[in-house]
């Protein structure tokens, strides 16, 4: 497909729904997300040495993204997150032109959701992500490629319309595993697979220490992830419908 | 359509039948809702700053609303909230004379439920919707009116004929957002979306402190939800199912 | 139909298998409802005080109910619960030789559960449902019936086959309304809404004090769910799928 | 069948991926599960007698289960778990070979999950499966045995095509049993159900005290679970999808 059609596609009615779903399914992911954090912190102020305080953020996420994939998932995808877009983009399945306006509108929703945290509560400290002090940054990336993994593999699987009615439940699944990832991660990294997420916070906390960790792990996590179910656990070889295709929905 | 004929509509053997749903339904979701932020306080005395107590009231508010709106899904549209009612008639998917008509059989299922928990429980206090110290009252309006937003846009959703069976999960998708909220605003404010709550709580509690915030925000976020999604996200071309029709189910 | 008819319906195939589902459905229900009360007793001593114990027997309530319905949906109808066999039966859904039949079997899985239980950790103690000090015996028949009320009703919902393909979650929908009403409820009955689970934990943990509150409530809540249901907002005109009908399923 | 037609379907494409999804699926759900226990260790040293703690571990198993048997239900069956081959294999559902393959599979799922997060948390403890001080060997194993017979009876039941499009919430239905098993047995014997956990955390965390009470309890129960469903509770008359058939998929 031709440079041009490309760009076009990238401007349609349906492509500019798509941003807008996009940006308001990240905006009340991101939201949930971090005013759990901050409801923790504010309740106690050790919290992130809390079990029952990570158990509040993991189910806030958990919930949070399983609506707001379920919202977006039959307009844009439902991706909320520029690993999923990266992965989806590797994998074919969204345009280069698309998959930035996908970024944009992400990362608007998830720095709006933080100002407004900040600006609602009066400047309350809005938290960013941080890994323990025991941990490296291969390591930490480590664990965030391998979650991140996880969760498109998750998304990838959601979409596939080769694997019958069970999608169904797909958008659920994706929120599941989020929850599960932070449970398994909360006080070594914070648990975010998120490059929106990670940016949003950290913009508005005013904290980038540590951020390339929340990006490089995530995108190497994602394509891989697009590529093995492509390529290899379940080869496509009709049409399907993950992510926007090319030319709309 | 014409007046009569629309105040006519409201007293058909559906019409009742969906008010009925409506207070069985709101009962349910005020009586757990409520009960559980009883039970946090009776059990720790400090609950309001311990986050497995708000953990708890989150998870009984996001079950008992997807178990709410399940019931009444198919007869009234599972609305159990004024804020929706009125983001359901402003984008004309049901009648001024029947909304009121919902409002009234949601507030009387809150109180009748907030009733009940203080006469079985030999007066134990019931506890009311209330804003944090450092909050203003425009801040919480705000943080309750964003809430109430992405809560109406998710009943929009899945009440929406054509995303096709996705829809199915939608009741479990309205509780896990407005769960999300709760844990996300718990110690800011309280986590209401939902005025008949809000009212039925400060009726029985004895406390119209801050009432304002609870119907403000929330109606203005509802209103913006339901303009949004009908008109931008996703325009109607064909007929739908978005709560009760005007000429019923 | 005749007396010897419904006692031949009784003994079928079909109904021995209904008989069997619903002893390892209820035993697999309150061996985890009665596990997790047992396992937050041993953590914490003081548990009967703690949120986090509630979030605990709660979410273990909701988890074991939701798929021990599902998996016994299809066969018996999925009760685990003589209130529910009993709502049924008003009803006119299950037949009285039948409906004892089942109360058996599911007795019979909650007294092999908490044997179990008793004799894996080598006598400790199987707690059994109380009372709050300043509640009343009525003001705690009241709430267990109110909340039986809103289980039967969501029971009814979940089997009722003109609501089309949302039946689908149903048997989640069971679970997390029983989840939602225990933590709503558990300082002050415990939240039992079963009557056979409250039996069974009484017979082995030796007490049967103020038992009568366990099936008082429970069944007349039952009854008026299911008069309700049938009568008032969902009348029948077609045959349904509520329950195991009387030619088996 | 003959045995070199047996052994021949074993390694087809289809079956290769079935192994590869088994191996991904059971990585990312011990990742998540073994994970949750070092967050709780590291959060609160005195974690295992914390109810929040088992919450958060036990909320991690049922999210990342759902999701791991959501992704492999139909490439392998999604079994991620050496008991639930078993159990498979005695219903003849899975050739003997075939079996072999899954649990090595399996296996290094779990190992490679234990070993990344050893690795990358530089040499924190991975946390292994233990009985309590008043357990015996029989009575954890029994708890074991007991809580894999419902979680294998589960997975035969989501399955099942005979049961219609209940089907759909079948992997959600698998992690919600283990959920409220693990609620239950926590502080008992840890709630493994799982050999290939067990054996991986084991192996990583260099001790298999007491590991026989981790497959001789699950692999009975397993078995059991699959002779009663396809027996007794739901006799087989047809052509079934549970596991993958001995054609492959």
């Amino acid at each position: 497909m031709a440079l041009t059609s490309r760009l076009g596609h990238s401007v349609t009615p349906n492509a500019l729904r798509s941003y807008l779903a996009e940006f308001i399914s990240t905006f009340l992911y991101v939201f949930a997300a971090v005013g759990a954090a901050m409801s923790s912190r504010i309740m106690m102020p050790d919290a992130a040495s809390e079990s029952s305080s990570l158990v509040a953020v993991a189910v806030a996420n958990a919930f949070a993204l399983s609506a707001g994939v379920f919202l977006a998932a039959n307009i844009s995808g439902g991706h909320l997150n520029p690993a999923v877009t990266f992965g989806m983009a590797v994998g074919g399945h969204i345009s280069i032109p698309m998959s930035i306006l996908y970024w944009i509108s992400q990362m608007l929703g998830s720095v709006m959701a933080c100002l407004l945290l900040r600006t609602a509560t009066v400047g309350q400290h809005v938290p960013t992500h941080a890994i323990a002090p025991q941990m490296t940054g291969f390591g930490a990336s480590l664990v965030e490629g391998v979650m991140t993994f996880t969760l498109v593999y998750t998304v990838y699987a959601a979409a596939d319309t080769k694997r019958g009615p069970s999608g169904v439940i797909g958008p659920l699944m994706i929120g599941l595993i989020a929850g599960a990832n932070i449970l398994a991660s909360g006080p070594f990294t914070g648990g975010s697979m998120n490059p929106a997420y990670s940016f949003g916070s950290a913009l508005v906390g005013g904290s980038f220490k540590n951020q390339a960790v929340y990006w490089v792990g995530p995108l190497i996590g994602a394509a891989i992830a697009g590529l093995l179910y492509d390529n290899v656990v379940f080869p496509a070889r009709s049409p399907d419908a993950r992510g926007l295709a090319e030319g709309g929905v």
